[in-house]
């Protein structure tokens, strides 16, 4: 199955993507929220279309389209987990996983609106696979570790790097920006990924290819990941780990060519869809 | 007003402490949420109290307390914000306030045991004086910034040294883990606390006292710290910030006397009431 969140009426609902057509869910499932996928929703979704798709409101293709889930306890994030972005920003690949915290109100639909923050002069993109937590998993062995996983969607981790690395202490100013967290299209469910180690990601700005990288060379691989995070913190369903970057971040260039009201950034994974992000500046969203 | 969150029958309730009784208002009030802190919950409530203060449900005094509001979310943390802090861990007092956030998954009632983590050597403890978002702040003005306080709120800032320092990347792996962030016992109201730039916070292990600083020491003091967070994200109704710990933490003296299971530690804020936790093993919670 394939989740989204649209919005109408000022409200985000749910819906699913099945057999190529949108349809709404919203009069059956309240959100996909961590109620959701901790009490058996996709099941129980499952079951809905398999009796009763044909019955179920059809949305036209341009609605407007929110994150595919909903603000979860926590965006915890993954850094320099593949060799080349590493070695791009002059840090050694790390030893074990290096762990952050996104804000969630960084979180937005797939398509909406990047805003530079005030003051920003080194904003920059990172297209990564993300995952989301289907049930509360603590200590979770390495070997069971796929049981915890619900589904994956493709995030766009915009970081400010003066932010990030030179305002003092810790990566959390320059990560959880208004914005800075673009989800979606949708969120796949775990079935519908045949090998998550193997799906090209890719990301241009302004049409240039700028990252093109394959999940094949994460450092870190998802199982490890899920097994190590739940060392340190309670992973709670719909939580979401985003599993870090490969090469070709603006902050890796020799030019660093960071990103400026205009400009357009897209990116995809394969199976897990596109996005794109158009660029404006804090000022801009003021008038 | 002092608002507290108290367990019955497997669920959690709102209530206050009001003319010294604890009474319920969990047929009034949902929960001290996002949505209470949003909608003007606390001048409802007020005028509740007013109004019929003496028709509300008396609870017992020895009634099992959870955190004073509910999961937030975020908890936003302030490192290194006293100086005498700053150099007992060998760090040089900072420029500018480093932020770092703890998973909310942390959050536990002001007496409930704490769990040292498994494989955990370096469990340590910060008392710190934590403050309530009490409306959206974005961009806010150092002058404002204390009308975005709903009230203020006592916590253990649990901190696991290795995993913070030791393990690689960012402070995250030693600051979220389950029952690391001990709320209350109670929130005050802002109007409770006369100055909030001189309380007196201290923290005891075993009955002997380890901590015992005063808010007027702060680095950065309270509207500044809401109006710098809020330059890098949005801080909604409910969110929690907590400003830093003074000095005496284990982490900085010569023995590093981290805790062990069974110890006790103690700790109080002026005005903000005293909350104690046992300590206890991984393992022990298995039987």
């Amino acid at each position: 199955m394939k989740l989204i969140r649209y919005r109408e009426n000022g409200k985000v609902k749910p819906g699913v993507i099945y057999n190529g057509k949108y349809l709404s869910v919203a009069d059956v499932i309240k959100d996909f929220d961590e109620s959701f996928f901790g009490n058996d929703g996709l099941a129980d979704l499952e079951n809905l279309l398999k009796e009763r798709a044909d019955s179920l409101p059809v949305l036209s293709g341009d609605i407007s389209l929110d994150s595919p889930v909903a603000r979860p306890s926590k965006l915890v994030c993954i850094g320099l987990n593949y060799v080349d972005h590493a070695l791009e920003t002059n840090a050694t690949p790390p030893a074990e996983p290096v762990i952050f915290m996104k804000s969630t109100t960084a979180i937005i639909g797939p398509n909406d609106d990047v805003v530079i923050p005030r003051n920003s002069l080194k904003t920059d993109w990172e297209v990564e696979l993300s995952l989301v937590i289907g049930k509360r998993a603590t200590y979770v062995d390495e070997a069971n570790a796929m049981d915890y996983v619900a589904g994956y969607l493709l995030h766009n981790d915009y970081s400010e790097r003066e932010f990030q690395v030179e305002r003092g202490g810790q990566w959390t100013k320059g990560k959880g920006c208004d914005t800075f967290a673009p989800l979606g299209p949708w969120m796949a469910t775990k079935d519908e990924i045949a090998d998550v180690g193997n799906l090209r990601l890719w990301l241009k700005v302004n049409g240039k290819m700028m990252q093109d990288g394959n999940t094949s060379n994460l450092i870190f691989k998802i199982p490890f990941l899920i097994s190590y995070t739940s060392q340190f913190m309670t992973l709670l369903p719909g939580d979401i780990i985003s599993t870090g970057t490969p090469a070709g971040v603006a902050f890796g260039m020799k030019d660093q060519p960071y990103l400026r009201h205009g400009d357009m950034v897209e990116l995809g994974i394969d199976g897990l869809g596109e996005s794109r992000q158009r660029l404006v500046s804090y000022e801009s969203t003021l008038k």
